[in-house]
């Protein structure tokens, strides 16, 4: 976790958090998006009014990752808060994705969100689905080949699940 | 099942989807929608661009419930659809709930969704969690005291799902 911060996304964020989310989108293999959806639409919705986003950023001011958090549901259920993340392909292994997950953690706390729901991580994706085991998420329900992977065919998808203690 | 059709909606039916819809949103004891929705914001989303949108219609032509059907993701996601059926409180206990659903199952299939998914079904809604179990649903997994329930406080959220086979 060394070598990075973390702090808010601007929209002078945009043209960095493009070059990091349209591979992963363009790709289809981890994230239930459309392949071809096009960077404007792609940036509105990870910078969207109902979600706060986040950067990291190498001490060097490039952004390595990116992640947003939002409340899962509206009304009664927006005590439960949803995150996405992605980061850049050449930076993987130096803990940017736990730091920022981590991060969102504490956030969530600050928020005063009761629990954090992953409502559709890709079964194949084990790196991830490891990692957030390993930050306390339980695999809560299975959706039997709900996500059709573009090399795998048709894979599970899983909703993970975090309570969140009051501090 | 007798004494009403299931047609599709059309504008000329916001007034009466929103006689229906309006009350359960206000109660909010059922669905995790904002309760002070705006008339306009929420025949918007029941309507929205997502969505095909039906109506039980009664012979006397009152509308006597809705649904929606929708992709639950987009992307590698999109084969598998998510509905949402409201009933006016008035017309409960003549099968429109469980006609609507068989209903969307057809439709379902017609267009090719591999699976019905119910993302977020109030536990205390003991009712429609029988109904859907009737009709096919399982509970895949249980969101631990996600709804904030206005008389009875935090209850647990399922997530139903039902594979549709290829007719």
């Amino acid at each position: 976790m060394t070598g990075f911060i973390i702090r808010r996304a601007t929209t002078a964020d945009a043209p960095a958090i493009w070059r990091i989310i349209g591979p992963t989108i363009r790709a289809g293999e981890t994230y239930a998006l459309a392949p071809d959806m096009g960077e404007g639409e792609a940036v509105a919705y990870w910078l969207g009014p109902d979600k706060e986003t986040f950067v990291a950023v190498a001490e060097d001011g490039q952004v390595l990752g990116t992640y947003y958090i939002r409340p899962n549901q509206a009304g009664g259920g927006r005590h439960i808060c949803n995150c996405g993340y992605m980061t850049d392909a050449a930076a993987t292994g130096r803990g940017i994705a736990r730091a920022m997950c981590l991060h969102s953690l504490d956030h969530a706390k600050t928020r005063g969100y009761r629990g954090m729901q992953f409502n559709f991580v890709v079964s194949s994706n084990v790196r991830a689905v490891t990692l957030w085991q390993a930050l306390g998420f339980s695999i809560i329900g299975r959706l039997p080949l709900a996500f059709q992977h573009p090399r795998l065919g048709y894979v599970d998808a899983l909703v993970m699940f975090q309570p969140l203690a009051k501090d």
